[in-house]
């Protein structure tokens, strides 16, 4: 069968390799698509060389079916379509207080592990999710970043009627627009770059760029001079993050999505003038996965047109250096067939 | 009577004034006990001169009884003990999002509007809570820090047997640190000040300089590893809040009581990795008076430790003088009846 194997320095080799057989407690998938992270860009980069360990196989935001079951895996049948949680929290502590997700020891299946760009991926059984028969194997695809979508929504515990922002426009940002419109809020989506601007209008959702708009002025029009309910930072921008306090009305929310490397100046002043609350939230719980399969499978989201195009396995050098030259693509998926 | 008028650049002068009649919807009470706030010092120090209108009568933190009833105002009887919530919240808009204590045009009494260092108070009807008979008036005029306390508490859903940090010891963070206590929580007082940490620990608390000990470290140790479970931010130093985030656990959460007039860094990357929660409080809702009174009457709280000294009114001026050369003081309550 063929892998993929990150080299390092920006490059990938495709591999003839041989399938691992599952352990007890292990299913072999049989790998159908695989997103392209931002994650996996970074390490493409070389960010990541640290932890990741080239030549290795990487990627995480998979769909397949079950290929070979480990002797004492029960509740999943060859054939079954899945996805992966590419969670492994076997370290967690009683320290970790239950919050498994994101324990101190938390690996990463795909980026501490061996990962899914290849033919067949040996993973733990506990990280496996059935997804509905019938599923639509590409969209499954979009289960790890619709699950961040999800985790975001749900800390944020968005309300039908609110009025929420979004900073930022990529995939995930794109993803958390659909999902809190989907559970009945207004959306805004604030971005700089006028492709994903002009996308995210195709969308159906009203986004501005905050360079030429006062979006604090645009949240209050909208909301009867209140502001803005929630905001959702997945920006990562200094910028973003000096000004989310502006938009919002008397106890609004922040969730905290993005990564920020270094730390970074808040107006403190208005969290205490308007007893606003912020919330980091990070990766998934299996809930999360629950209702990101229940809205793919449901296909009422224009989930679809997240997918920008789809290369073969064969072509995986080329798509990720497509992807630095397109900025405006959302999600790239190789399809692990081809 | 006699009132203090604050008259700019650190000046007060006792003047003989007549009382002030309440209107239909006021009291008009005797004041008994009042506080001096950090907020009076700034208005000593001229730093308010922009919203109070020297000559005016400042302070907000009382007890008193009842002295004379408007003619709509119902429930209270002449001679009832009682304390004055300062917020004045008739400007309120539906913008406000029925968040009164915080709304956009609220006014505070005894800055806005004349205050309480005098022996007899003019107020609106709704801003008096009743203590109940037989209360310690001196305990009594604690009872608005001592709501603030409550609010923080409450807002941070502080809960039996978890660890609270209490960072900055003054008069606010020393009430958080015995209502947190109070309600179940086992604390750890910060602060840098060697006669506070003294103070603190006379209290019972376990009280330690940021300087000379490893906040994070000993968080740990008295938690099996896992860190603290809640931060009140009370001390408004830009090296507590770059630090709070590392002595919380995982989704621990932050209160932050202190005001920054300026941005400050963060730890945004710490939010991110352990989903961790931040959340303003300011000033005080009717149930934390309520709580409030109840803890005074209650008399099982080492209130009375707080009380650092009584002066007579006409000494106020000696009183503000003194705060300014001790600065290890917890109350000083000026009594506007000798």
């Amino acid at each position: 069968m063929k892998a993929a194997l990150y080299e390092g320095k920006q490059k990938f080799s495709i591999q003839s390799v041989d399938p691992i057989a599952p352990g007890p407690d292990e299913i072999r998938l049989s790998v159908a698509y695989v997103g392209i992270c931002g994650t996996d860009t970074h390490i493409y980069h070389g960010a990541m060389d640290a932890r990741v360990q080239p030549p290795q196989v990487i990627g995480h935001e998979m769909s397949g079916t079950v290929a070979e079951l480990g002797s004492n895996v029960q509740g999943f049948a060859i054939g079954d379509p899945v996805v992966v949680r590419p969670l492994d929290n076997r370290a967690e502590t009683a320290a970790d207080r239950g919050h498994s997700h994101i324990c101190r020891d938390l690996k990463f299946i795909g980026i501490d592990s061996p990962g899914a760009f290849q033919n067949s991926w040996t993973v733990p059984a506990f990280a496996v999710h059935k997804a509905p028969h019938g599923v639509d194997l590409q969209l499954a695809a979009l289960s790890e970043p619709l699950a961040v979508a999800c985790h975001d929504v749900r800390l944020g515990e968005v309300q039908a009627g609110e009025l929420a922002v979004v900073m930022g426009g990529g995939p995930i940002g794109m993803l958390v627009a659909i999902v809190a419109r989907a559970t009945g809020a207004r959306v805004i989506l604030s971005e700089v770059n006028e492709n994903r601007l002009a996308f995210a209008r195709e969308l159906g959702f009203e986004a501005v760029s905050p360079i030429d708009t006062d979006l604090a002025k645009l949240c209050r029009e909208r909301s009867d001079g209140a502001g803005a309910d929630i905001v959702f930072e997945v920006s990562g921008a200094k910028a973003a993050a000096a000004g989310m306090t502006d938009v919002l009305a008397i106890r609004g929310r922040i969730v905290l999505v993005a990564i920020y490397p270094q730390p970074v100046e808040l107006n403190l002043f208005q969290f205490f003038w308007k007893e606003l609350k912020l919330c980091g939230a990070r990766v998934y719980e299996p809930q999360d996965y629950e209702q990101a399969l229940q809205l793919i499978s449901e296909k009422s989201l224009p989930l679809d047109k997240m997918i920008t195009r789809v290369e073969p396995l064969d072509n995986i050098q080329a798509a990720f250096e497509n992807l630095d030259s397109s900025p405006n693509a959302m999600k790239v998926l190789i399809d692990c067939q081809a």
